[in-house]
């Protein structure tokens, strides 16, 4: 990065105009709290009445929506990204009294990129010092919820997931099938208390780290809304800070709940000091990228030394969930040398290599009750990564990857013995019929940790389309009980996405986040399909597009048929044109089972019933040509 | 369309040109069959060898795929649109002596057409006269099949079904997980008589009306590969017959199984007419648009005869299957009033509404044997239309919908009983957990006759992406059995889609077929896979790009990051960059696991299964701190 900090002083300052835009259609709504610095934000789309044709006019209650986009969409809020958002829990964290802000920065690499002055250009200029638990403390939200207590980040949480339901007034808009949820602890309400208790026995995390207190609260675990995350980050091939910033805040716009930071390339841990202070979501990481780039991507030269120290700097900025391929064990290695596509997992590719190459077992699991250590002074969460995940279809389900899980079972265990939060990454390729036992081995030897699934990709025909092969995957294991779906945009196996390119993977994943959560019958996951189907039928179109997860593509769609805005309140569209309308005759049939009432209603179907009753008497006979 | 008939003609010339276009990486190859007539395309996609690294260098054989493009990619045919396509199956259709060419027109509608000089300008220059079944005889091939006779048309789809695969020699393409296929009755290789008993027996159909001699036969059955069918065709506000005709070729080369031309707009007739004489796979229609419009869209004036009339019409054209919504009964529609969305299905409402009006049974099911009749004469094959399919996620699965269901599964039967070949329509819009539902319904009321579903979509919020929420629904009930998908685009409830829009929905449909033969276990469909990952693992980016369904996309996405030509071959890819790749490391494993041989990695594993063991005896306690 060569640019002179002016550079990127004018680049993030460009950005903070051109990010900060309200999505078409809502405004930004606040849910109050029990304490005046606790105000959830949901997104509030207003919708017109229904038209006459449709019985009476009548308003329609605007909707709300759960929201990830942060302070970027509030008008009101006043973004600069060279300064940060502001720091919201900061007060929730202080006042615990259980963590010390440090006088420096206690890793080694931290302190000598403070220092480099050539990193003066890219560097982020507002670093607060960080925090660190007092000695003996455990400052994770697991150990909190383990002794009892509800904090602010819990009691936000509650708020956001219910979403308003309980405020909605119109009984269609309740509707909703019976899900099947196969063995979920699916709530009504969610209640704070509930949230604690989820969090105290493993159920669900909430990432978030002491030094990450620009975060907006949310949680991960599969008795809640299906979340997903945007993977963005750098490689040595391609982009700057400010590309990667602008993909932050383009992910969180289009739904991403968290953000992983990948950065392989230049100034990793300066590109990661923009995101996290400029990101209202939970950010994680692979550390052993970072570590891997300290000894020149020579993987058989890491030690526990340079990965521990890289833990501490990602810590100490804020980092909310590391990936920790603890689970690649030496003896699954060899199990991998049969695979079309043998270890295909960065990761777990830099943790063989290394296992090969000293023939020793891999040094996160040898030293995994040191990393648990680091974590509870944070509270970062563990994000057991499967290194040895099917990178082909051929490759699912096999002795290594399942080899794998049951290790990250183990290790499960001995994280939650030290009050550490934690979840499981899963698959990767694996075809349809094969992705419930992922779920249900997960579930049985994690004791139910929140799984977290790349996909899985359905089949590996589709280069430039696995957003999709994946998305129908997602949404099956998120139905099972994935409590997390990582994203796969279009440009997976092809190039590193950019920022189209992760519109186009979130809107596919929060499809199929949502269509899992509609499965799996959460409370009021329907009200919003009730709502934009009801919208559809009246011919609202304007509603309809911005009840959708897209409202600004909706709508450039509808525009190139019909770009008219008259066209927007027409009781007809471009599939059938003005003279014919499904939905008008639709019309007619209400009016018609309303004028002939439900007794001859009732009466037509007796009828009828009588007359097929008679046909399957007489076989087809009745059917003679007349 | 005002257009001159020059104005057409230079059109349809320039679009002889611009489609005439061999897909990128493939060519067309021929297998040929037991008569010289009979040769059946594929697609042939060249590999390049292996490189050293992995191994010895070694070439890697051509790979087959079926082939839906048609001559269009072979740039050996004489493609002139004005002129149509050759009819393949002429000779075989006359050779079986039980039709006669007719002397002109029988519906009163087409000779109006061929003698309205107005049409001069849009009129299909080269239309043969149309045949029809001698008196008494009965010409689908499902009253062959029953007769024991295997039809040149058997034969050809056998030999297309199994795409060579026999011809396979390398074993690890043939890896293939086992399936699980709900009973069906997957076949290891297709012969014809298979094809043969499957459709005498109502579970597969091949739609082939004599007047479309131009097809290469198919067929859409469960125990066959999953089918795709792409919607087009003009309406009131839009498009002309070049553009349907570009979007024909369009559909098939991105692997339109068959295509529905369900034009409401100008010139049905004539679109259709040119659609047909240039469609090498089957052309679908819902022949009550085409009498709507000749009522100028008043739905009560509907007759039997301007109905039966259409029929003829297009029968006579070669339409190869006709949407008959002959289930939606006058009983059931005021079973639709409660709906979120009524009746969605253009037919179902407008059949609705002439019940209502009439207070009388649908015509279509007081006639359903006359138009057995009809279907006999030409082989025109039923597609029972689902005309109360759920328009949103709240009437999934509701009485009107199964209802109706019902009633096609007795219509099945009389249509057997003609020995006329039939599908089942299906939904529509279903939440994951109903979908099963939906196929085990219809396969225990419609005696296992093929289900043809649009989508399902498994949400409705995303207007704009339902070719994603639809490609989920459609992949899960492809596995559970359904025979052909048909695609949405992503302008579904918002426009007519245009070509690129055709593309996009037949990716996320080829991805949702193609994932549900691998979930089925349908024999060799794991081996593009397998392909298309060993190239990926081998760095062999041509073949990855080759291999998948959309080689210039996949092409155009890599190039976006690394455009370089130099880099197709380059052993590493932009999310990693050259210094470091998992896929390398992959190859260390591999030389580990054989250097150190077969003994020493089983008392690898032996060694630490006793670790682990040790573990287990001793709590987390091995896991301290070193």
């Amino acid at each position: 990065m060569n640019a002179q900090p002016t550079e990127l002083l004018r680049q993030t300052q460009e950005l903070s105009d051109s990010v900060t835009t309200p999505i078409l259609g809502s405004k930004k709504a606040y849910v109050d709290g029990s304490r005046p610095d606790l105000r959830v934000p949901m997104r509030e789309i207003a919708l017109s009445e229904t038209p006459k044709m449709f019985g009476s006019a009548e308003p329609n209650a605007p909707f709300f929506v759960y929201d990830t986009s942060g302070p970027y969409t509030d008008p009101t809020a006043n973004i600069d990204l060279a300064a940060g958002l502001a720091p919201l829990r900061a007060s929730w964290i202080a006042e615990r009294g259980d963590t010390e802000r440090l006088t420096g920065l206690s890793s080694e690499f931290g302190r000598s990129r403070e220092t480099n002055a050539k990193l003066d250009a890219v560097r982020f200029g507002h670093r607060p010092l960080p925090r660190r638990a007092k000695a003996g403390m455990n400052v994770s939200q697991m150990h909190y919820a383990r002794r009892g207590i509800v904090t602010p980040e819990m009691e936000y949480i509650a708020i956001r997931e219910n979403q308003r339901i309980e405020g909605i007034r119109e009984a269609h808009l309740l509707r909703q099938h019976a899900g099947e949820s196969f063995g979920a602890a699916i709530q009504k309400i969610i209640t704070p208390e509930f949230v604690r208790e989820e969090v105290a026995r493993g159920r669900a995390i909430i990432p978030a780290n002491i030094n990450h207190p620009e975060i907006e609260p949310m949680i991960i675990g599969r008795n809640f809304l299906t979340k997903v995350n945007a993977n963005i980050g750098n490689s040595a091939v391609s982009s700057g800070i400010a590309e990667e910033v602008e993909k932050l805040v383009w992910s969180i716009r289009w739904g991403a709940d968290t953000v992983m930071d990948l950065s392989t390339g230049k100034n990793i841990h300066e590109t990661r000091e923009w995101i996290l202070r400029n990101s209202p979501v939970p950010i994680g990481t692979v550390p052993i990228y970072q570590a891997l780039e300290k000894v020149d991507g020579r993987a058989e030269e890491l030690t526990w030394d340079i990965f521990r120290d890289t833990l501490i700097e990602q810590a100490e900025q804020g980092v909310d969930y590391f990936t920790i391929h603890a689970g690649v064990l030496l003896r699954y290695v060899p199990l991998t040398a049969k695979r079309v596509t043998g270890i295909v997992s960065r990761g777990g590719s830099i943790l063989a290599k290394w296992c090969l190459a000293h023939h020793r077992e891999n040094f996160l699991y040898t030293h995994f009750e040191e990393i648990c250590e680091i974590m509870k002074a944070y509270d970062v969460s563990f994000s057991l990564g499967d290194g040895l995940r099917p990178g082909s279809i051929a490759d699912a389900n096999d002795a290594a990857q399942f080899g794998e899980l049951e290790t990250l079972g183990e290790l499960t265990k001995i994280a939650w013995k030290h009050d550490v939060q934690t979840m499981i990454e899963g698959p990767g390729h694996v075809p349809m019929h094969l992705i419930k036992e992922n779920m249900d081995k997960q579930l049985a030897v994690c004791g139910e940790a929140p799984f977290y699934t790349l996909g899985p990709l359905t089949t590996d025909i589709a280069p430039g389309y696995d957003h999709i092969t994946s998305a129908i995957g997602a949404a099956m294991i998120g139905w099972f009980g994935t409590a997390m779906l990582c994203y796969v945009t279009p440009k997976e196996h092809l190039g590193l996405p950019n920022k189209h390119d992760v519109r186009e993977g979130l809107m596919a994943y929060k499809i199929a986040a949502h269509a899992a959560d509609l499965a799996k019958g959460h409370p009021g996951a329907q009200a919003r399909d009730n709502a934009l189907s009801k919208a559809r039928f009246e011919f609202r179109w304007e509603d309809q597009f911005n009840l959708g997860l897209d409202p600004e593509r909706a709508r450039e769609y509808h525009d190139e048929t019909m770009p008219k805005e008259a066209h927007k309140s027409a009781h007809f569209c471009s599939m059938c044109g003005p003279h014919f309308c499904s939905m008008k005759i639709t019309q007619d049939v209400r009016e018609y089972a309303e004028t002939h009432g439900v007794a001859e209603t009732a009466a037509l179907e007796q009828g009828m019933a009588e007359k097929a009753a008679e046909f399957r008497a007489a076989g087809a006979q009745v059917y003679r040509p007349e």
